[in-house]
Parts: C-alpha cells; sequence; structure tokens
C-alpha cells in the first residue's frame, strides 16, 4: 500500500488530521473526520451516502468520525454516520454500513460486514468474513472468527427486527450462529458450527445445533495445560493488560472512579 | 457515492439509457445495455468478458442487459451474457457471472455470488454472502440469508453438474446447504445450518444436518402472535401486494388472463 | 477486462514478463516477479506490504514471484513474500497474505482468503469464499467447496496456533470446518457442515458435528454408477491425467526417477 497519490479524491470539506495517509483511488467525502496518523489504503471509500441519497434531492451526508491511529486496509467501505474508536484496525474489503459505533482498539477482518446499527465496544477482534445484521451490539473484549454471524430476524422476513448481544470476554468460533435477539453471557465460548437459539448464561460453554450448555468453564480444565478460560489470564497481546497481567490491570480499573462497566 | 466523473470508462458501444448515473472508476463494456434512471456505483465493472475472452482472438462479448432503475453498488461485477430485470438493487462487491437471469424487483445482498448459469425470478432477495452456484435456480419471492449456499455437484469433483432449484415464496435461512439437484418446494422454511439432501415438499418446516421435515407450516401458530407461515399476509413491504394485502393481489393476479405462474 | 492501460501503477523495478497484460488500476509493487503470458485483471494489487510497513521507516518488502501463465482476476490482493506456481487461476476479490506458497496449477475461487503462512501443493482447486488460516497446509490434488474453512487455534485466543493438513486427492465439501492442527488423510471424502475434531484416516467418507468415520471410501459403491471415490478415473479435467488416464499416468509418475511423493 504505497501513496503515490493517483486518483485520490478528498473532499475539500473533510477533516484530515496530521500524519494521515491516504491511498491511490480513495475516495473521503465531506462528512468525514480522520483522526491523527491514520493510514486510509487504496480503493477505500469513507463517509458513503444512505440510500436515500439516490432519492432525495435535499439529502445531506451525516458526518463519519474515524477516530486516530486507525488503518483502514484497501477497498472497504465505511458509511456515512458511524463513529469508529481510536487505533481501529481493518482488513481488506470490510463494509461498515450506516449508524454503526465502533469502541477503541477494535480489529475487523478482510471481508467482514457489519450491516448498520450496529454496536461494538472496546478491544473487540472480528476475524474474516463476520457478518453482523443490523440491531445486533457486543460487549467489550468481544472475538468472533470467520462465517459467524448475527442474525436479527425471528420469522424472516418480518418487521420484528431485534439484534442479539454477546456480553465482554466471550468467544464466538467459527460457523457459528447467533440468532435473533439471543442474549450471550459474559465469558462464554460458543463452539464451531453452532446454532444459539436461547440466553447462554454466562462462564457456558454452549455447543451444538441448537446449543447445549456442556460445560461451565470456570471449571473446565485441560490435561496438563491447566484452565483454559476465562483467557485472559494467559493471553495479552494487545490487551489493555498487556506486560501487566489481567488480575493486576482489572483490580485498577475497579480502583479507578467513577464505577464503570468495562 | 459522489458522480465525479473520474476514472470512469463507457464504451462508445454502449447503450446508456436517460437519466443514468455511472460512479467513479466504473467500467461499462461495449456489450452493455444499461436502462433508464440506473445507478451504477464506483469501481463496478459491467459486462465482464468470459474466460474464453483471454484465449480466443476472435471473442465477441455477448450483451448484458440491465434493466430500468436498477441501484447496483460498489465494486460489483457482472459478466457479459446476463439479463437483469428492472429495479434490480444490489449492495457491494457482488459478482454476477455468465448466463444469469434475474427477473424483475430482486435484490442482492453485499459479497453475494451467482456462479453462472443461474435463474433468478421475481421479487427475490438475497442478503450479503449467498452463494449460488451453476445451473442452479430460484422461483419467485424466494429469500436467501447469509452464508446459504446452493451447490450443484452431486460426487466432488463430476461431471454431473445439476444445480437445485427453490420454489416460489420460500425462506432460507443463514448458513444453510442446499445440496446439488435438490427440489425445495414453495412456501418453506429451511432453518439456520441445515443440510437439504432431498426434496422438500411445499409448505414444510424443514431443519437439521440433514433436514427433517418438522412441520406443515400451514398448521404453526405462535403463541399469541398468530399464524407466522405463509408470511405474505403479514409482510408488504416492497412486495407487489403492499398497501392492498397479499389476498386481494393474488385474486387480482389470477383474474388477469393469460394465466401465469407468478 | 479489456487493457486500456488506464491508472495503472508498475514500479519500474518490478520484473515483468514476456506477454504479460495488466488491467486498469492495477498496482505492481518493486518486490514483483511475474511470468510469461499471465494476465493481472483489473484493480489487483500484486506485492502488497506487510504490516510492518506502516511503521517500520526501513521496512523493505520481500519478493513475490507469480509463474508464467497466470489469470488473476480483478480486485485481487496478493502480498508480499508469495510464491505462486505456474498457471495459476483465481477468481475475483482473492486475498493471498504473505509466506504463502501455492504449486503449479492451482485455482482459487472469488473471495478466497488464505490468512498467511499457507502451503499448497500442485493441482489443487479452492472454489469461492474458502478461508484458510495461518500455518495450515494442503496436499496436492486437493478440493475445498465455498465456506469451508481451516482454523488454527485450539483454544481461541492462544499463542498456541497450529494449522491443520489435508492429504492428496482429499475433497472438502462446502461449510466444512478443519480444526486446528487436524490432519486429514489422502483420499478422503469430508461431508458438507462437517465439523472434523480429530484426526481422519485415508479414504474415510467423514460426515456430522462432529465427524463420524462414515464408510471405507474404496468399498463405497453407488447403485448403478459404479465406485465415485476415489474420484481420479472418473474425473479428468485440467489433471495431468487428462486424456491419459490416471493409472497409466499414475504408473509413469512411478517409474519417473528420483521417487517423489506426487
Amino acid at each position: 500500500m504505497k501513496f503515490n497519490n493517483r486518483n485520490v479524491y478528498v473532499s475539500p470539506n473533510a477533516k484530515i488530521g496530521r500524519g494521515v495517509r491516504i491511498g491511490d483511488n480513495a475516495v473521503i467525502y465531506e462528512n468525514v473526520e480522520i483522526g491523527d496518523n491514520s493510514v486510509i489504503c487504496n480503493d477505500s471509500v469513507i463517509g458513503e451516502p444512505l440510500s436515500s441519497y439516490y432519492n432525495d434531492p435535499k439529502y445531506e451526508n451525516p458526518p463519519t468520525i474515524i477516530e486516530p491511529d486507525a488503518i483502514i486496509r484497501s477497498h472497504s467501505i465505511i458509511y456515512a454516520n458511524c463513529r469508529i474508536g481510536k487505533s481501529f484496525n481493518s482488513g481488506h474489503r470490510v463494509t461498515i454500513r450506516e449508524n454503526t459505533v465502533i469502541g477503541e482498539h477494535c480489529s475487523l477482518g478482510t471481508l467482514s460486514d457489519l450491516e448498520g446499527d450496529v454496536t461494538i465496544g472496546n478491544y473487540c477482534r472480528l476475524h474474516s468474513n463476520v457478518h453482523i445484521s443490523q440491531t445486533s451490539s457486543l460487549g467489550n473484549f468481544v472475538w468472533m472468527y470467520p462465517f459467524s454471524v448475527m442474525t436479527n430476524d425471528p420469522y424472516p422476513p418480518s418487521y420484528d427486527i431485534k439484534g442479539g448481544y454477546i456480553g465482554d470476554y466471550t468467544q464466538v468460533c467459527v460457523h457459528a450462529v447467533i440468532l435473533a435477539g439471543v442474549q450471550v453471557g459474559e465469558n462464554c465460548l460458543i463452539g464451531a458450527n453452532s446454532v444459539v437459539n436461547r440466553k447462554v448464561p454466562a462462564f457456558s460453554l454452549a455447543m451444538g445445533d441448537p446449543i447445549k450448555i456442556v460445560k461451565d468453564l470456570r471449571k473446565y480444565v485441560v490435561m496438563g495445560k491447566g484452565k483454559p478460560y476465562p483467557w485472559m489470564t494467559r493471553f495479552d497481546r494487545g490487551m489493555p493488560w498487556q506486560g501487566i497481567g489481567y488480575e493486576a490491570w482489572a483490580k485498577q480499573e475497579r480502583k479507578n472512579a467513577p464505577p464503570r462497566t468495562l
């Protein structure tokens, strides 16, 4: 992703921070604000107009804000009326539709597709080809793996659209399906190819189609390897407890007033 | 998707209707006809040459016709020798390969992939990431959800390619697989993550891997919500019975001579 | 994919073979070598810099080599430090990340995603939307179908990344999941929607979630059609035994010194 400044369109009304690099063939609309030191790679479109643009002559493109230190890889499309927290990192050909709010330090893999009206907390990792339907939401530190999907329609097609929710620290493995409106608790592990058709309590290992609650993860010991879940004490790359350990970080978080959900 | 007319290639032999808008970096080949008031968004390619183009010096690109009022979103690729009915609507990065015929008022979601020799009726809705293999076909008013797939090879790899068929009004939920050559009847609901390995009679709720016929949907009542299927009496957005009701529309359709399958 | 030479960037240091055609809006970096008679279609990027490029001022882009007779379709991205054998054929929007080695006569379908550090043998066919995670590898003559995936993390998220392996001639059907580190033998058939959680012996028909070994394929006879597997005696299109038959080819291979695994 070299930056040759070929065929780039940046609206004169866009607000571009210091040290921002913009790849060839990229388009930055007038409603966009890009934070300092961000990289917008080639062939990306930031601030894509909503559907009503095509028919409404008075259409005004609502603002999209990319906070500092983003890396948005090539051929990605981010619609108008989104807010993306600092240190965001995307793969290629990501689609983020309107009214989406993403917290800080998140990443989205290649070909991920957020269908709009999606809310994502901090430090979430969505791998390639994750599909999130409208009105779905994720807590913090949630990881989702390829071809996992959150749906939002209990009786398709219907007008009763209601996305699900995935709690903090939960891992959703490849090809898992979270059905419309389902609440998945904190610290769960949703197995590969599962169909999650009902509420999942915190600390559950849930697997199968439809899911069964197989284990309480707090009691789950893998022979010779210790307790794999919750995972935060054994994995810290890119996490806010990197270097200091999860327990120390969590203690410090609890001490910091005012109280917070994180 | 503003239209700055940057880096656009429209063959002088293409037939472009009135009021057509073409996005930046788009390519419209000489074999293409685009109906009035259509929108071809940025970075799309319409009329993509078939494989034989690369080797055959006498190659002639067969015609692709996009009927009026289409919106084809960015980075989409539509091959030569396709016909797409009026009021078509696509997401981003759609691929439609050669010899595909799509009826009127259809939509394809972001990243959908029609592999060629596909036939789709009227008023079908394919969501993001639907994959349709060669020689598959859909009736009218069929909806398919993300990561659902129609396959076409009973003993891969073989020369006995035969796509399946999905009947009118049927809903195919996320991650469902329709195996090669399988016929799915009208008015069915195929559950999430199902593997459809045999014929499904009309009005079936089919679920599981491999599917079981779980219910006759005509008898399926959800407590306190009435009968969810067939869905046409409770959902009309974008459907031809919008505003008048399905029963009135169907009656009127039956009255209109000559008789028709729609 | 006409070649109008519009908005093309080819580094003066790239090595471009004879008869190479490069599509509009393509980018070929300085670290790239493209073999004779290859076609790089529009909007592709070859030699994409690795992540460290964004932060390391001394970054040097390692070489990527595309051997002769490739057809790489539009909007594809191939990273630096890859080697792709002769007669490669890709669909659209393919992603091949760094440190990937692909043998001769392979093809990757539209939207396929090789996540890096992947090794693929000769004559493999990956269809649309196949996802291969880091450190996975495939033998020769392996076919994978849409939405099949190889994973690499046994306890996500962990540092114990270990991709699986798929043996020669094996077929992996749609929506199948090969879990981290699993070895699939030669000449297997992995059914649609399977979850492969353990080693699969050669010549197995494996199906289900989790898989069961259902049959020894050498004994698998389909009524009236003969023995479908191993498939090599009944299918030869694009295979090195095309025209001469598998048995004759295999005999000739065995005779050719030095001994080889192919």
